[in-house]
C-alpha cells in the first residue's frame, strides 16, 4: 500500500519514504545576474535581457525554454520521457509558462505561489514521483525584471524611484528533472520531504517591502516544519529562503526567536546572495520565482554535490498580490513552501 | 510499495488503484446562473453579483469562501482536518483564491490552468490522497463575470458588443472535499483516474472564440485518454467538457471524428448546460473555471448519485491567454485535464 510508503507528519508535512532524485538542473539568467556574485556558476547568461525576443514576456518564456532544454540535456532525457511538468511564473495567467514550454509537449500542471512557486513545484513534483505516478517530472519557474515591473509596478520608462526596502526581480529561470532513480549516480541531490505552507497575512500593504510581507509566512512554515519533523534549526546545514532580502531576513529571524527558534546561524536567503547590493543597486536583494530557482540550481545543489552541506531546507516565499489587489487597497499576504533536500 | 498501487498508463495517465472519494461538494453562483436551467440545483444563489462586497474581485473571493464553507459543512469536516487545498481562479496572480481562502488556514497549493483549473485541482488532489499524502483535501475554483471581463476584455461600462462565438463567464465557485475513505457511505462519487493534458496551440488568436481555441486541447487529451486507457467513447455515460460552448463542441466532435472517435452521442458541455442561450443572451455558452466546477457539483455528481450515470469523464478546458499576451499578438493556446469519476 502506498499509504505506508509516504509518512504524513502532521497535516502539512510529508516524509517521502522513497527518495526523489534531482537528476539534473539548469539555470539561465540575465546580464545583471551574470555580473553578480554567483555569475560564474550559472549555466547560461544572456547578453541582454531580451534574449533575442521582441517583448519582455517572450524573453521570459525563452528563459524557461532554455532552462528546460539544458536540464533535459544534462539528464540525458528527451521531453517524451517526462510525464509531467510543474511550472509557473509571476505574470498574469502565467503566460511566460504557457508560451515557454508548449513546444516540449509535456503534460502540464500549472502552479502559482508567487515567488514560492519553485518550492511548490518541487513539492508537488516530488510527491508525484514518490507516489509512483511518474518516473520523471520537470519543475521549472521563471521571473524577469522587466516583465515583472510592468506587471506589478511601473513601466520601466518612468524611471521610478525605489525605496531601500524594495527588491530587484531576478531575470532567470531554473529547471529541475526529478526522477525515481539515480541513473549513473550523477544526481545532484535528493528530495526527502516537504512542509506545505498556508497563507499568512499580517495586513502589511507595502508592495515595495515584500520581504516584510513574506517573512511571517516563512516563519509560519518553518515553525510548522520544526514541529512536524521534530527538528531544530541546527539539523540543517542551511535554511534557505527565496527572496526575503535583508529586511525580510531580519523580520524572519526575529519572529522565529519569539517562537523559540534561532535560525540566525544557518539562515541564507537567495535574494541576498544573488546580487551585490552595494555595487549593483539592488537595495534589499533579489526576488522573483526565478531567484530561488537559479540559486538552488547553480549554488545550493553545488554545495550538496561537493559535500560542503549534507542537508538543507529550501523555503521559497511568495507575496500573493496583484496590481489589482494592490490598487484596491488589499494587503499583501505571504506563503512559503519548504522542501528538504539532502546530498546523494 | 506505492509504485504498484498507482498504475501509470502511458506517461500522461494514472489509474488510481485506491479510489478517492468526493466526500462532499458545494456550488455557489450569481443571479444569472440561478435563473438558468440548472438554477434550482445550486446550493447558494446570490441576490446580486457583488455578494455584499465592494469590488468584483472581493466578491469572487467570497464565492470561494462560501463554497468551501458549505462543502466542509456537508462533509462534516473542520478546516483543520484538511491537509491541503488545491485552488485557483482566472485573475492575475490568482487573487480571488489568495483572498478567498486565507482565513481557513489550510496549506495551499495554488494551481493555474485557466478554465481547466477544476480538472487540474481534482487531478492533483486525487493523486495526493491516493498517494497517502493526505486523508482529506479540498479542491476549489471560481470565476466571476465582472472580474473576468475586467481582467481579459473591456470594462463593463463600455457596453462592448460581443460576437455570437463569445462565451459568458460564469459567476460561481465549486468546492470539493476529497477523502481516502467514504464516511457514512454518503460520498458523491469516486475519482478513479486521470489524464493530464499538454498545451495545444493551433495558432488561433480570437479571444472572442475561445471554444475554438480550446477544442484542439480537448481533442488531444481525449485521444490520449482513449489510447492510454484502451477505452472508447461509449465506455462513458457522459464525456463532459467545461466550457467549449456550441462552437467549440462542433470543433471538438469534428476533430475527434478525424481521429476515429465519435463522441457525439455522449458529449456534454457544462457551458452549454448552465445557460439558456436563447433567453439569457449568453451566445455560445458559459465559461470560466467556476462553470465546470459548479456544474460538476450541482448537476453531474447528482446524476452519479441517483444512478442515472455510472461513469463519466470530466474534462475542463482552459484558454491560456492574458490581456498582455493578447495585446502582444500571441495566439490563444489551450489545455484540458481529464478526470474519471464513477458512482459510489
Amino acid at each position: 500500500m502506498s499509504q505506508s510508503a509516504n509518512q504524513k507528519l502532521g497535516r502539512s508535512s510529508v516524509k517521502l519514504e522513497r527518495d526523489v532524485y534531482i537528476n539534473s538542473s539548469a539555470s539561465v539568467v540575465g546580464k545583471k545576474e551574470g555580473e553578480g556574485p554567483l555569475g560564474l556558476l550559472f549555466d547560461m547568461v544572456g547578453e541582454d535581457d531580451l534574449f533575442g525576443c521582441s517583448t519582455w514576456e517572450e524573453a521570459e518564456s525563452n528563459l524557461q525554454k532554455d532552462a528546460i532544454y539544458l536540464a533535459l540535456e544534462k539528464a540525458g532525457r528527451k521531453a517524451e520521457e517526462i510525464s509531467f511538468v510543474f511550472a509557473g511564473d509571476l505574470l498574469g495567467q502565467s503566460i511566460a509558462t504557457s508560451f515557454g514550454i508548449a513546444s516540449y509537449g509535456i503534460p502540464l500542471f500549472g502552479v502559482y505561489g508567487a515567488c514560492s512557486t519553485c518550492g511548490e513545484a518541487l513539492a508537488l513534483g516530488a510527491m508525484s514521483v514518490a507516489g509512483g505516478y511518474a518516473d520523471q517530472v520537470l519543475c521549472v519557474t521563471s521571473s524577469h525584471f522587466a516583465s515583472a515591473e510592468k506587471e506589478f509596478r511601473f513601466p520601466l520608462e518612468y524611471g521610478n524611484q525605489r525605496p531601500l526596502s524594495a527588491t530587484w526581480t531576478v531575470t532567470g529561470s531554473g529547471a529541475f528533472v526529478l526522477g525515481s532513480a539515480d541513473p549513473g549516480r550523477h544526481s545532484r541531490g535528493r528530495i526527502t520531504g516537504l512542509t506545505a505552507g498556508k497563507i499568512v497575512d499580517y495586513g502589511l500593504k507595502d508592495s515595495m517591502n515584500m520581504g516584510a510581507c513574506m517573512a511571517p509566512a516563512a516563519a509560519s512554515t518553518l515553525e510548522q516544519h520544526f514541529i512536524d519533523w521534530n527538528s531544530q534549526p541546527e539539523d540543517y546545514d542551511k535554511i534557505i529562503t527565496g527572496d526575503l532580502g535583508t529586511v525580510g531576513q531580519t523580520v524572519l529571524i526575529d519572529l522565529l526567536r519569539d517562537k523559540g527558534y534561532d535560525i540566525s546561524a544557518v539562515h541564507m536567503d537567495c535574494g541576498i546572495e544573488i546580487f551585490d547590493a552595494q555595487t549593483q543597486d539592488t537595495h534589499a536583494g533579489g526576488s522573483g520565482c526565478g531567484c530561488s530557482a537559479v540559486t538552488l540550481s547553480a549554488y545550493v545543489l553545488k554545495q550538496l554535490e561537493e559535500g560542503s552541506w549534507k542537508k538543507v531546507l529550501f523555503l521559497p516565499t511568495g507575496a500573493l498580490l496583484s496590481k489589482t489587489s494592490f490598487n484596491e487597497g488589499q494587503s499583501v499576504p505571504g506563503i512559503a513552501h519548504a522542501v528538504v533536500i539532502e546530498s546523494v
